[in-house]
């Protein structure tokens, strides 16, 4: 007997609106009626993003249930975490082929595990029929003025990247496989699976984009390729950008996967890494160094906002040519 | 030269959060950076819906891009219209398979026209490559334990629907036309236009639903057909629902079109109306009579909330048998 779409909100989706089991005290109404019915906290301003992962262009068919859930939800945190915002609710807009729990049940598990870890509730969703994609919205909250933007950078601002970039595109290449991926040798095991697992469940850096509040004067997240989305930064600050690219935090596991000239590459073009791009005034680093600490991830300093526009790569004091920009969903191929 | 995302966000969704040409006073920041930042006024509850429009499901190949535009929108700001909220904003995530200007421009146009009337700001989005698909996220208002909900009414209140239900599920078999659908001779042309326009270009109810705040008990849009969505609202309200089959407001363009018992079969079984169902309790019909002029569309009783739970349909006092159980995305064939 198929599921239909009503049972199906109510076995997966209705539990949702309670992360760690818990109802949000914010939620006057969750999923079920027609809307939700929210309450945001008095005197804060309301973020809001929105995402999308279709099959095919953000994941591999067959690709695990429980890491597309997941990174709906992430995708979107992500977005949260550039604006320096406090997440807390979520609606899940999902087109599948059938309502087949195999899927659902993975899929459910993977979404509520992150919303269940950052504190989100579920509150609203919809179902349909159709190719598999998974739309998210979120929700969140920060104090008036507060919120984290693209266009604060000045000149002279240094450039920050969090984490280790390159490795989500490398675990994407080891997904693909021998069909126009990677594939390593078993010595690798361990880098393979590090790898893999950047991809399939990036973790949104929520923290940090909380301790970055009042400290940076621009932030992006970095999902469409560090060159692209740091020069996206400069561009909405009026800047241009220089990345010096000997300073990139290029991962073990990454070197030893793909060699040094490929890990910058992917460092600097590969998508998907959700690590956060920032710009911080000279005269306020010293204020950065508990924050890496309590966001839980390394920063590292890439380069520096510039006043004359465009993006420039800097190796050894010599200016490399550039021909990406960042990953494009219409003009590159996926 | 393909167009990029990016230069498509700029050109056609960018303008989208001015309706009318005016900024919304409560969008901080709106289209261009990871998230939108909002400020909901003092006092009010936020209230959150979302629904995805999936090309083959929800329109057929080949649809007017000004349709689906609209209707994205529509059908979120129904599920607003629903819970008596006041539209604010809304968040498009759009799949297509091509950055086709000859889609984007209709399309970007019919969802403006919507959001002009409704005074709603576009205030974020996201554009991906994949089949065609639209999910539309809209936040709205209403003052706090003021929104319209399923779960309040009670046995004896009666129940009521806006406009003309069963029109917009014919004008879908006349789009469908010769195949599996309907044609209608020429002496129709004017039954045949409203009909389609009415699948098309529905029309949502917010005026409606704010009139009804404070007044009526219970509340819920007619999107997967008029028997089902009341048994929905009956169902939640802990009571079960009857409705006289005589009282159904059928238009005389349906009647025209599809004969008497077709028509009463769209009329309770059809989807995409996008009218409201709602209960109303019998000592409060006297402040219902000035509520139909003030939203602009007629109001028709057409049965009564129950002690007993289930769904009956009556005519001339007989229970008639009911096959369908309402539009289910999973169990029925689109």
């Amino acid at each position: 007997m198929p599921l239909g779409e009503f049972e199906l909100i109510a076995r997966y989706f209705r539990p949702l609106d309670r992360p760690g089991g818990r109802p949000r005290a914010d939620v006057a109404l969750g999923v079920g009626d027609d809307a939700a019915i929210l309450r945001v906290p008095a005197g804060q301003e309301l973020i809001a993003a929105i995402d999308s992962l279709v099959e095919g262009t953000h994941f591999l068919p067959g690709c695990d249930p429980a890491s597309i859930g997941h990174r709906a939800l992430a995708v979107n945190l992500s977005d949260l975490a550039a604006m320096g915002a406090t997440p807390a609710w979520a609606l899940l807009a999902l087109t599948l082929p059938a309502a087949d729990e195999h899927f659902l049940e993975p899929f459910a598990r993977g979404l509520r595990e992150l919303a269940d870890a950052q504190d989100v509730a579920i509150v609203g969703g919809d179902t349909t029929a159709g190719p598999l994609a998974v739309t998210v919205q979120v929700l969140g909250f920060a104090p008036p003025g507060a919120a984290l933007r693209r266009d604060g950078g000045s000149a002279g601002d240094l450039l920050f990247v969090s984490g280790t970039p390159g490795e989500a595109a490398a675990g994407l290449l080891l997904e693909r496989g021998a069909d126009g991926g990677l594939v390593l040798p078993a010595s690798l095991a361990d880098a393979d699976r590090a790898l893999r697992r950047r991809f399939l469940f990036p973790s949104p850096r929520v923290g940090l984009g909380l301790a970055l509040r009042g400290l940076a004067s621009a932030c992006i997240d970095v999902s469409d390729g560090l060159a692209g989305d740091a020069g996206r930064l400069a561009a909405a600050s009026g800047c241009g950008a220089r990345i010096d690219v000997e300073s990139l935090p290029l991962s073990p596991a990454l070197r030893a996967a793909v060699g040094p000239d490929r890990a910058l590459d992917l460092a600097l073009e590969g998508g998907d890494d959700y690590e956060l791009c920032f710009a911080v005034p000279p005269g306020r680093l010293a204020e950065l160094s508990g924050v890496a600490g309590e966001a839980g991830c390394s920063l590292r300093c890439i380069g520096v906002l510039t006043p004359e526009p465009g993006l420039r790569l800097l190796r050894a004091g010599k200016i490399l040519p550039r021909a990406a920009a960042g990953y494009d969903h219409f003009t590159n191929p996926g």
